[in-house]
C-alpha cells in the first residue's frame, strides 16, 4: 500500500511558519483559510509594517550569507554603543564563531581572547533589566508564563515585566542575541556575542545583557556543526567559522543594506496574529491549543515594499 | 585592553549542560559546587539509573553516526508496533532525511511516498493522548505550564495531564520523536517520522502521535543544512541525507547496541536535579530563576556502568 505523497505535504502545512511566514507562497487564486496567520498577513496594511532602522540593525556577514539582527538600544544602550564602536573599527572582521552547543547557543568573538578593544570599553555596568517606562507599550500575551508575571512584546521584542518591581527585560527566545560575560556582572562588553539556537533558555533572563534578536538568517548559525569540546567549543582552530564582516547597517552604504521590514507588534494586526497562533485554524489542526507561550509567537518579516 | 580568556570559559560554565550533562568532566580533585546538577549527579547511586530497554530503544544509523531514541509504548502502542514491523523489514534503510525546517523539525521517510509498507498498516487510530492510568507515576513540576493544567515526567518522558478529563499525553520538547500524518487523524503510520530541533512546538501536542524522545545524537539531526524549499524540504534529491539503517535495539546483536543508561525520573535524585535547575547555584548565576519549564528539564544519560 502506498503512502500518499500528500502525507508529507499536509504534515508540513501544519507545521509551517516560523519567522519568515510572511514570505510563504500562496497561489494567486488561493485565499488563505480564515483565521490563519496567512489570512491575517494577507489583510495587513502598509501601516502595519515598519522598515528596520539602520541605526538598530546589525549585520553578521559570513561566507555563507548574512545574519540580520535588530538591536534594542532602549534596553541595552551602553552595550550597543560599545558594539557600534567595535564594529566601526572592524574589530570582529576576521574573527570567528568558536562555539556551537546543541540546543543552546552559537557564540562568536576573539578565540584567543587577546585582541585589543581599541576605544571600546572592557567593562560595562550590566543592562540585565530596565526600569519600566510608560513610553513603552507592551502587547501583552493572555496565557501566562512560567518565569515572569507578565510577558509580551515591546518595540518588536519578546519581553517580560514585573510591574510591582517596576522592571522590564528582554527574554531569551530562539534567535535572541546576547553579550557573553565572566562571573562578574560588569564583565560583558559586547566583544563576545551569542545567539540562542535551541529551546528558550529563560534561566538566562536577567543574568546577562540581551541586545537584540535575529530577524533573518538564523539558519546560518543554527545549522553549524556542533563543537565537540565541553560546552560546544570547536576542538581545532580550522573548525571555526570565519567572520567576514560585522557592521551596523547605518555604517554601510545603502546599496549594501538588506531592505526588509517587520510587522509592528503594537497593532491590531499583530494581536490578530497572536490569536491565529493561539488557535490554529489551519485544516490540519484537530485540537487548537487555545494558548501560546512567548517564544512561540512569530514576528513576521518581509521584503521591503 | 585584553579580554580575559576566562570570559569565554566562565560564560559557558553557566550555560552548560543539556541532555548529556552527566558526562561533563570534572577534575578528580574538584568537587562540584553544592546545589548544582553536577553535585546532584555526583551523589547519585546506581539505583537512580536504569539501562535503556532494548525493546523500547530505536537506533537511527546515519553515515555521521547513531541517533538513539527511547520509545514510549505505553503512550503509543499501535504506532510503535507498526514502527517495529517497518524496521524489522528494513523499510527505512536506504531512505532519507528529506526535510529540515529551522527552529522546527527534521523529518525522514520515503521521499517519493510510494514504497510499499509490506505487512505494516497504512492507517492507525490516533494515539494523541491516553486515559490516565494510576500505575503511572508522574513527577510533577511546581511552576506551572502555559499549555496544560499539569506537567512533569512519566517513565522518563516529559508529559502533560488533564486530571479532570483523565487524560495524559507526551509533550513536544526539543528531541521529541513524532509520527507525521495527513489531515485525517488516522493517517499516521510511523513511516514518516520527525524530531523537534527547535523551541518546543507545544501547539502540536494532542494533534499528532508522539512515540518517544531522543536520548543521544540529536546534533546529527539538528545541525543538518536547512532545506530551501517551503517548509524546509530539500530542493534536490542529492541534498537528502541517506539513512543507513533504522532498527530497534532488540533486533540487533548485543555487540551492535549502545550501552547507555538514563537517570530515573521517579527518584529523589531527579527531584533534587529539578531543584538544581530551578535555582542555579553555579557561581555564574546572579539571579536564579526560581522556576523551570517542562522542556528545560534535562534527563541525564551516561555510559552504562
Amino acid at each position: 500500500m502506498n503512502i500518499p505523497s500528500a502525507l508529507r505535504h499536509q504534515f508540513v502545512s501544519i507545521l509551517a511558519v516560523a519567522v519568515c511566514a510572511a514570505s510563504l507562497p500562496l497561489a494567486a487564486d488561493e485565499a488563505p483559510p480564515p483565521g490563519t496567520m496567512a489570512a491575517v498577513l494577507a489583510a495587513s496594511t502598509a501601516e502595519d509594517w515598519r522598515p528596520l532602522d539602520p541605526e538598530k540593525t546589525l549585520y553578521l556577514d559570513l561566507d555563507a550569507g548574512r545574519v540580520i539582527f535588530e538591536l534594542a538600544p532602549n534596553f541595552a544602550p551602553a552595550h550597543i554603543a560599545n558594539l557600534r564602536l567595535l564594529t566601526q573599527a572592524g574589530w570582529f572582521d576576521g574573527l570567528s564563531i568558536n562555539r556551537v552547543q546543541d540546543n543552546f547557543v552559537t557564540q562568536w568573538g576573539d578565540p584567543e581572547g587577546n585582541k585589543s578593544l581599541g576605544s571600546a570599553k572592557a567593562k560595562l555596568a550590566p543592562e540585565f533589566e530596565q526600569t519600566w517606562n510608560r513610553a513603552w507599550r507592551m502587547t501583552r500575551l493572555p496565557d501566562g508564563d512560567v518565569y515572569a508575571a507578565q510577558v509580551g512584546f515591546i518595540e518588536g521584542f519578546p519581553a517580560a515585566m514585573d510591574e510591582r518591581a517596576g522592571k522590564v527585560w528582554l527574554t531569551h527566545c530562539y534567535g535572541t542575541l546576547g553579550v557573553g560575560r565572566d562571573t562578574a556582572a560588569d564583565s560583558g562588553n559586547a566583544a563576545e556575542l551569542y545567539a540562542v539556537i535551541g529551546h528558550a533558555p529563560r534561566q538566562l533572563d536577567r543574568n546577562i545583557t540581551v541586545v537584540g534578536r535575529a530577524i533573518r538568517g538564523m539558519e546560518l548559525l543554527s545549522a553549524l556543526p556542533r563543537g565537540t569540546m565541553p560546552l560546544g567549543f570547536y576542538a581545532k582552530a580550522e573548525q571555526r567559522i570565519s567572520i567576514r564582516r560585522m557592521r551596523f547597517a547605518v555604517d554601510l552604504p545603502p546599496a549594501e543594506r538588506t531592505p526588509i521590514e517587520v510587522l509592528r507588534t503594537d497593532t491590531s494586526t499583530f494581536s490578530a496574529l497572536i490569536e491565529s497562533r493561539r488557535n490554529r485554524r489551519d485544516e490540519w489542526y484537530l485540537q487548537p491549543a487555545g494558548k501560546i507561550d512567548l517564544c512561540s509567537v512569530p514576528v513576521p518579516v518581509r521584503e521591503r515594499r
